[in-house]
C-alpha cells in the first residue's frame, strides 16, 4: 500500500519494451538519432504546432534549465509558496539562473490567481536596479495540492504576465493528469492559453526517467542546448530517454495511464469523504488526495503498512495526509486502505 | 561500421534485464531503495574498502559535481590540455565550481607528468589572493588519447598533489578499459595510489546512462548530495540507474566487456600498423586507436560507410583519425574496415 | 530639505582630511599598508577582542560577501521580509552564494523574533536534500523601519540560530545609530550577544564609501579574502578606504555623528506626533521616521521642495512616508519641514 | 624608491580637491547626480560620440562586469596568457560570467596577433554544444608587459573578432599611458578601430579608486546596470567616484599625468640600457620597464630600499625585473636608482 508518491512506482512495460527496441545498432549520440527526431515530430503533432523539444531526466532539471533560459540573473520568478521549485528543489532555480529571485505567493489550492500576482508586482519597481525584475511566472499543472488550472485561468495569468513583460512557465510534472481532468487538447492547455515553456513530465506518469522541456517559440529556446550540456544534462545515449518519451506519446498512452490514476484517486477520495471524521482538504482533480483523517485512523493505516506523507503536523486530533495514486497502484491496495480507514 | 565513439552503441542485454528486474513494485524514491544500497556495498567490495558512492547519468555531471565538491570557487584545477573537462564539457566545471580555473597542461599521450605539474604550480603563488589557488589535479584514465597511467604514475602525481594540498580526481569514463590494461585491482589503481575521487564510467562501457562519483574518504563527499540535488541530478526512480551499476559490477561483467573492446582495439591496431602508409600515433592501451592514414584511404573508408572522427586536419597527405571500439562492435566491422584500408 | 536617505548627504570633513593624510608617499597596495593595519587594531579595540576586519565599499558587497562566506550554495538564510538583502540588493546574496535561498519572515517593525524563526524552521527538514538547509539568520540593526534590537533580543535569536547550527549575521548599515540608541558597547551588541558576522556600515554615517565586514571568529572568515578579490571588491589603494574607517573610529566620531542624527530624528518625530492627522507608524529608535501624514500635507511638503520617500501607496487620505536624518541634515531643514507640515 | 606598481602611489591633489567640491549638499544617490551626468558628457566628448559610461571602483570589477555583459555562460573569451584577467583576478571573469572559459593565447610582448587568434579558433567548433563558444577577445592596452597595440593592430583583431561573431573588449587599466604613446585620439584607439567595450582605468593613473566601463553601443550595455548592482558595485554616494573621473578628464589631465610617467619610464629605460649587463626585455612604450639586471645589481638595489617585482626567477646570473613609473614617482628616485644600478 504505497501512496507516498507516484515516483515510488516503476515504469510501464511499454517503456521497457521501448528501451529494448531502441537498443539496436550504433547511432549518432547526443540526440542526433532517429528516435529523438521522431519524438520531436510527435510532440509537434501532439501540440498542434512546431515546438522546440529538449529531453532531460529529472523534473528539477527541466524546471531549472527552462527558467534559466527565460530569466536573467537579475530577474525574479513569481511562483506559489507551495511550488516544487520553491520548496523541493534545494534552490536549483536560484543556482541555474545565477541568482534570480523566487518570489513566493500564497493562493488557495496551491494555485496562483492574477490578483495575487498583481499585488506582488507592486513591490517591484520596473527598471529600478535595486529590485530583481519580474521576468517570469511559474505555475504547476496539476498543482502540488492536486488541483488543476482551467484553460481560462491559465490564459488570465498569461495575459497578465505578458502585459508585464514576463514569460509564463508551466511545471508539468503531472501535466498528463491535469489534461485528463480538463478534457482539452495539449494546445489549449498550453500555448493557446499563453504558456511559453512547459516542463513536460513523464517520470511520475510511468517513465524510468524522462521529461522534456518544451518551448513554444524557437526564439525562447535560444541557448537552452548549451545550458543543458554545460549542466551535464545532455545524455550521450539520448535515444534511451527519447524512446521513453516516444512510448509515452504513442497511442495516447500518456493520457490513458494518467486517466487510470485520476480515476482511482476520484474513487478513493469519494469513499474517504464518506468516512466519519474524514474530510477532503482540497479538490481532487488529478491523482493526489489531500485528506484530514483522525489521528487514530492514520496510526491504524500506518500500522497496516500503508505509506503516505503527513502534509502538516497533527492538529486537533486530525492529520492532513497526502495520498498519491499512480498508473500502477493496485486497486486492491485502495480497497484495503479504505477498509482499514473505515474501521 | 561505427567507430565514432563507444557511446554510439547501445546497452548490454544484461542492462535491460536489470531494468526489468528493478521494475517490480513500489520502493522508496531518490535512492533510498534496496538496489542502490546493494550497489554501494558492491562498490565497497570491488574497491576493497568503504567508499562513498553517488550515481549520476552523465560523465560531465560526474566530473563537474565531483570537482565542485573538492574545489572552492577560488580554486584552480590542473588538467591536461586535451582533457574532456577542458575541451568537451562546455565549461561545466567552471559552472559547477562557480568560477574555478581550469589550468591546461601539455603532455605526451594526453597524460600529465609530475614535472609538468610542478612547472605549472610555479605560476601560482600560494595564499596570494590574486591567483586562483591550485586545489585539485584531474587526470583521465584511460586518457582521451587511449593511453593509460600506470599505478606508479598515478602515485607520483598523487604524492605531488597532496604535497601541495591538492586533491586528485580521476575522470574514469573509460576506467574499466584502463583497469583491464593494467591488470591490477580497482584499489591499486585508485585510492591505494592516492586518488581522492573517481568518476566511474559505465555508459561508454555499455550502460544506458549510468556513472558513479566515488569518494574514497567520506569527508571529501561532504555536501555532494546537496550539490547533486541542486543540479537536478538526483533521479527520483534512482533504482533504475543503480540497477545498471549493479549489472555492471555483477560477475565482473564491467571488466569482461571492457576487455572485449580492448582486445578488438589491440588486434585492429596491430593490423593497421602493418598497412603501408599507416601509422599509430599513440600507444593503444585501451579501446581507442589514433592512427594516421593516407587521405585516400580515409576517403575510401568513409565512402564505404565507416564512421570515425578526424582528430586533426589532414596534413602532408595523411589524416589522424580516431577509432573507438566498444563492447558491441561487430568483429566483422573490424575485418571489413581493415580490408578496405588495405586496398 | 532632503530626507530621502542618509546617503544623499556627503562625507564628514574629517573623512576628506583623512584621505589627504593618507595620500602621502608610496605604500603597499591591496591592504598591506599601515592605515589598514591600524584600522584592524582599532576595530579590535572597539569590539574588545581580536576581530577579523575586511573593508569594502558598499553595504551590498559587505552583506553578500559575508553571507557567501558563511552559507553554502545549498543553504538558506532566514531574514525579514523587509530586509535590505531581500528587497533592495537585486539578488546579490543569491548571486554571491551561488543560489542559496533567502527565506523571508514577517515581523513587527521589520524585526525578527525567535518564535517566527522557529515556525519557519519547521518547513525545512534537516538533512533532507530537497530542502535548502537553513545556515544563517540575518538581522538588520537598526532595522529598515528604524527600530532597534535590544541586546537581549539579539541574544535570543543567536541562541536559537546556534542551536540549529545557523550563523547569525547582522546587517549594520546603521549600526552606529542602533548602538547610540542602545547605549551599550559594540561588544555587547554583537559577539557577546552571539553575532558571528557584522556588516559594519560607515557610508550612511558619513564616509564616502566605506564598510567593513567583521567576523568575530577567524575560522568563519575562512576564504573571505579570496571571495572579495574574485568579486573585484579588493581595492588596490585600500589605504583610502581604511582611512575612512580610521577617521570613523577616531575619537568615537562614528557614535557622535550617529547620535546627532538620532537626536534630530527624535525631535522631529516628537514634533510630528503633535500635528493633528499625523501619526508615527513605528518606534523612532535611530535616524529614521516612518509617519503617516495627510495627503495634503505630503503634497505641500513636496511642493516646498522636501524630498522623502512614500513608503506605501496613499490609503484613506494619508500616506506613510519615510524621513531619514543624517549627520549633516541642517537643523533649519527640520524646522522648516515641521512648520510646513503644521500649516 | 617604489617602482613596484603605479598603484603604490596615492592620488593627484586635483582628485582630493574634486572630492571636496563634490561634498557639498544633498544629492540623489546611486548615480542620479549632476557630477555623474557631467562625467557621461565628458566621456562622450572625449570619445567623439555618445558612449555608455558606468563607473566602478576596481579594474577587476570593470573587466569582469564588462565581459559578463558581453559573453554568455557558455561563451569563451580569448585573451593573452599573461593578461590580468587570466592571471591576476582570481577567476573573477569565470565567476561573473557564470563559467565562461578564458582561452589563453601566447604572443610576443603580451600582445595578441590575429594569426594566433585564428589558430586558437580552430579548436572550437561553432554551434557544437560540447565546446564553449568564442564570444569575445580581450586585449590589454597598454599590455601587462608595457607594450602598446597600434590602432592598425587593434583594427585587425577587431575585424577578425567581428567576423567570428565575437566582441572586442579592451582592458584599459593603463589606457592613458597607451594613448600618450600612440599620440592618437581616444576614438581612433577604440571604437574607430572596432573596440566594443573598454575598461577605462583611472586608479593606476592617479585616482583613489575610479574606473569606468564604457560601451560604444548602447545595445551592448544591455543589463550592465543590473549586473553592477547585483554585484554590490553600485555605490550610493556615486558622486565621489564620478568626481574622480571628472577630475581625470578635466583639462586633459589624464593624458598629461600619463605622459609624465611615460617620459620618466623612457628616460629610465634608456639609461638602464646603457648599463653593462643590463638589457631591456620588452619595448618600453608606456610606464613600465622590463629589464634583465645582474643579480648583484638587483640585490644592491633592494638593499638600498628600492621596491620592484622580480618578474621571473633568476636565471643565468640575471633577473628579469619590472619597474613601474607613476604620475608621482619622484625624479630623484629614478636618479638614485640609476646611480645605484650603475655602481
Amino acid at each position: 500500500m504505497n501512496f507516498a508518491s507516484d515516483n515510488a512506482y516503476g515504469a510501464w512495460p511499454e517503456m521497457l519494451a521501448a528501451l529494448s527496441h531502441a537498443n539496436d545498432g550504433a547511432v549518432q549520440s547526443y540526440g542526433d538519432d532517429e528516435i529523438t527526431s521522431r519524438v520531436r515530430e510527435k510532440f509537434s503533432r501532439a501540440f498542434g504546432r512546431e515546438v522546440s523539444v529538449h529531453p532531460v531526466v529529472t523534473g528539477t532539471a527541466a524546471n531549472a534549465l527552462a527558467l534559466a533560459t527565460l530569466v536573467p540573473p537579475h530577474g525574479a520568478i513569481l511562483c506559489h509558496k507551495e511550488s516544487h521549485i520553491a520548496r523541493d528543489e534545494c534552490g536549483a532555480v536560484e543556482f541555474y539562473t545565477h541568482g534570480a529571485k523566487l518570489v513566493e505567493i500564497e493562493g488557495h489550492g496551491a494555485k496562483l490567481v492574477p490578483q495575487a500576482i498583481e499585488t506582488t508586482l507592486k513591490h517591484f519597481q520596473k527598471g529600478f536596479v535595486h529590485h530583481s525584475q519580474p521576468k517570469a511566472v511559474s505555475i504547476t499543472q496539476a498543482s502540488e495540492l492536486g488541483t488543476v488550472y482551467t484553460c481560462e485561468e491559465i490564459a488570465a495569468i498569461a495575459k497578465l504576465a505578458h502585459a508585464h513583460d514576463m514569460k509564463l512557465h508551466m511545471d508539468g510534472a503531472r501535466f498528463a493528469n491535469a489534461l485528463v481532468h480538463l478534457g482539452c487538447t495539449p494546445a489549449e492547455a498550453t500555448w493557446q492559453a499563453g504558456v511559453d515553456a512547459l516542463s513536460f513530465g513523464a517520470t511520475k506518469n510511468g517513465a524510468l526517467a524522462a521529461e522534456a522541456v518544451i518551448f513554444f517559440s524557437a526564439e525562447d529556446a535560444a541557448d537552452f542546448e548549451y545550458r543543458r550540456k554545460k549542466a551535464g544534462h545532455l545524455l550521450s545515449k539520448m535515444r534511451f530517454v527519447s524512446a521513453q518519451l516516444d512510448a509515452c506519446l504513442d497511442n495516447n498512452l500518456w493520457l490513458k495511464r494518467a486517466a487510470h490514476a485520476n480515476t482511482l484517486a476520484r474513487r478513493m477520495a469519494d469513499a474517504l469523504a464518506q468516512i466519519p471524521g474524514a474530510e477532503l482538504a482540497h479538490l481532487v482533480q488529478s491523482n493526489a488526495i489531500f485528506a484530514r483523517l483522525p489521528d487514530a485512523t492514520v496510526a491504524r493505516l500506518r500500522e497496516a503498512g500503508a505509506r503516505f506523507y503527513d502534509w502538516e503536523p497533527a492538529e486537533g486530533g486530525r492529520t492532513l495526509i497526502r495520498l498519491v495514486l499512480s498508473f500502477a497502484t493496485p486497486e486492491q491496495d485502495v480497497v484495503r486502505f479504505l477498509s482499514i480507514a473505515r474501521k
